[in-house]
């Protein structure tokens, strides 16, 4: 049984919203053991509507469909599914009650706007919204399902979770597939396809590789389409061959994150952290707070941008900046240590690099960066050169420094 | 004449990567006058590849496909391109030649993956890629044209920029659909409405409009796409309309960010910025080092995240964060003084807040955060709620702390 995915609004197909939608729901079905066929973005136009769903019964038995029920005009998905499926929208008490009780949490009046979004088709099953107005709505026809859903990230998210994905389970009974994604740094994909040739040549036939670059990170992600029930073990006896020649590489595994990976090693430990940033510009300290639960472990940091700052809050020596200049292995080692003593922190984490694009030379050209990581007992220093993109330096050299810090926190007690 | 963008890799259909291409290339397309119709993603298989092709000659003109073009054994797309236009893959001795020079640059030697990167078909114009070994392609069957671009983003795109839109605006000579994307902070989606319902109303039958919302920013895109003449006065009228509703909401337009405004007005008024995060975490330090440039405004910032750092660091007394806890207006302008002054910095903006899930009270619930914002002359702070979610709380608060300094960056001299 295949899944199609349909997201429907002019913002996509003008490029002013990127669809992270369909990836949500993609990866939500792929771990019930559904497989998406097709996703497909329309605007905000009654026949595309129409045509895509009619295309989409040829190939799929679920057919999810997010976006264009919001109160405001340009909406027009809940009026055309209600004619696609021949039904009346009516209006719902239940639903206009918890419209009202939400907009007056927020101390706003309902309008004639809100109270139309508790007008639903009558031959749908209806998905509460708990956190918007705007309802998911179940349809059936010939025995496949439509499930329209809001467009609204956070919204969408949890009536897929609460409400459709049990409902889709119930419906379908589908048999899982595996996937295992082992998550490297340091390694570009000629490289590690080289390097991994001789395993990937022997894979089983019923095992499927697939490589997925991204600024400072590759993933390979392994799927066990068939045998279902054999699959969990020909995937760790995959695993442990692969460990064999790129162990060094692995950081982490499926939707492990090194700032959560860095996090927990810290908690486990029992260590605090803070970082000094000058070419990130805070994207680490970004990284580490994005972890709920962090202010356990998480000291702080310094943005030091500007050399007077680099010497006034992380003591590095003015000479040095001089002598070796703001991108070197002096200053950035003395940064990783100014910022732990500052802080009182066990363990910290330090970058100085030329994220471009302008400020390179011959000698350091854009994307030359130093990482330090600090502990009381050692501090230790790398120089990478990354390219010449100011974001994807940034993105690189975050990368990087949360990948040396967790191997040093590997390391020590 | 429509457009479609077919994007394949069943990393997408796994939900394991966001399409971010098809944005890009949709907002490039539109740009020039050509209206994207829909856009596929599809696994990487060779029928899913035909079928689509044969689907999206159907209604396009213009068939854009990415991805699928990695050395790597799962990257199916140009034999199946080469396959579907009757072509031979030949070696091409200028493609070998560049892909040898990228890989010594990267002190690599050619193997055998990369050296059949160069096998191109023999119908197709080659796109060169200057950034990588996946080249482009760009083939014609029935006066209809399909280019075929790598799914790496940043080969895609300066493919995109550099070749295949030049050929585009030469092979199609589209007339131009005029956009204008006002940038507005502080009214959600529903009061949007209704305070510009009348507005709203009373547009021209020719223009479209759209509520793009996104975490403390809503955008609303007005759209011409008949009177092309007409569109730059229609779309300007009706923008000084709607200025005397919403004046005070609207920061900026089209791909504006708010980190770049605030960068410009510090420059143009020679001022200089320092930044006290607690809740935020370093994502304003983050959005503001992202702008090209910022080390000619940007002092640094320190992220507080322990309270002996609040004091230590930035010099707030303790007593305050005693009394008043460490979410507290005198703690936020404590914040805002003392990292104006340390960084020695003539603007500055703090912030301090419950990001969540946990650390919530009755009195100061999840989401509750002061923003502040100090110059020599004035210290201002504003206490705001957000909701329960940490991400979105932690992008509210950022983005609502850059628009309180640019309001204030406009007022002082």
């Amino acid at each position: 049984m295949l899944a199609e995915i349909i997201t429907i609004g002019d913002e996509i197909l003008i490029g002013q919203v990127i669809d992270s939608n369909s990836a949500f729901l993609a990866d939500e079905l792929n771990k019930i053991g559904i497989r998406v066929g097709k996703i497909t973005s329309i605007g905000d136009n009654r026949e595309q509507i129409i045509t895509a769903l009619d295309d989409a019964l040829k190939n799929a038995g679920l057919i999810i469909i997010t976006g264009g029920l919001g109160p405001t005009n340009d909406d027009i998905t809940k009026q055309t599914l209600a004619d696609y499926f021949n039904s009346k929208l009516v209006l719902n008490t239940t639903v206009l009650d918890h419209i009202k009780t939400l907009l007056s949490l927020r101390g706003v009046k309902i309008s004639e706007r809100n109270r139309r979004q508790a007008e639903l088709p009558d031959n749908c099953r209806i998905l509460h919204n708990a956190l918007g107005t705007a309802q998911g709505m179940w349809f059936e026809k010939n025995g496949k399902a439509f499930i329209s859903l809001p467009g609204v990230p956070f919204e969408m998210k949890t009536i897929m979770m609460e409400y459709a994905l049990p409902m889709i389970r119930e419906a379908f009974r589908p048999s899982p597939i595996q996937h295992l994604t082992i998550l490297t740094h340091g390694l570009a994909e000629s490289a590690m396809a080289n390097k991994i040739a001789s395993w990937e040549n022997n894979l089983s036939p019923s095992i499927k590789l697939a490589y997925l670059p991204s600024p400072g990170i590759l993933r390979l992600r392994l799927s066990v389409y068939d045998s279902a029930n054999e699959a969990g073990r020909m995937l760790s006896e995959e695993l442990s061959r692969l460990k064999h020649i790129i162990d060094d590489h692995i950081f982490g595994y499926n939707d492990d994150t090194l700032e959560e990976l860095v996090g927990n090693l810290l908690r486990e430990k029992g260590h605090t952290l803070s970082v000094a940033e000058s070419c990130t510009g805070g994207k680490i300290a970004s990284m580490v707070t994005s972890v709920p639960g962090c202010s356990d472990y998480f000291k702080g940091s310094v943005t030091a941008y500007s050399n007077a700052s680099k010497c006034d809050l992380l003591g590095v020596d003015p000479d040095f900046i001089k002598k070796f200049g703001a991108v070197s292995q002096p200053v950035v080692e003395e940064m990783a240590r100014g910022v732990r003593e500052r802080f009182g922190a066990d363990v910290s984490v330090a970058t100085t690099g030329i994220a471009g694009p302008s400020g390179g030379t011959q000698e350091k050209p854009v994307g030359t960066t130093w990482i330090a990581v600090s502990t009381a007992g050692s501090t230790i220093s790398q120089r990478f050169s990354f390219g010449e993109h100011r974001g994807r330096n940034i993105q690189r050299a975050a990368i990087s420094a949360l990948f040396m810090l967790r191997k040093e926190l590997i390391t020590i007690s």
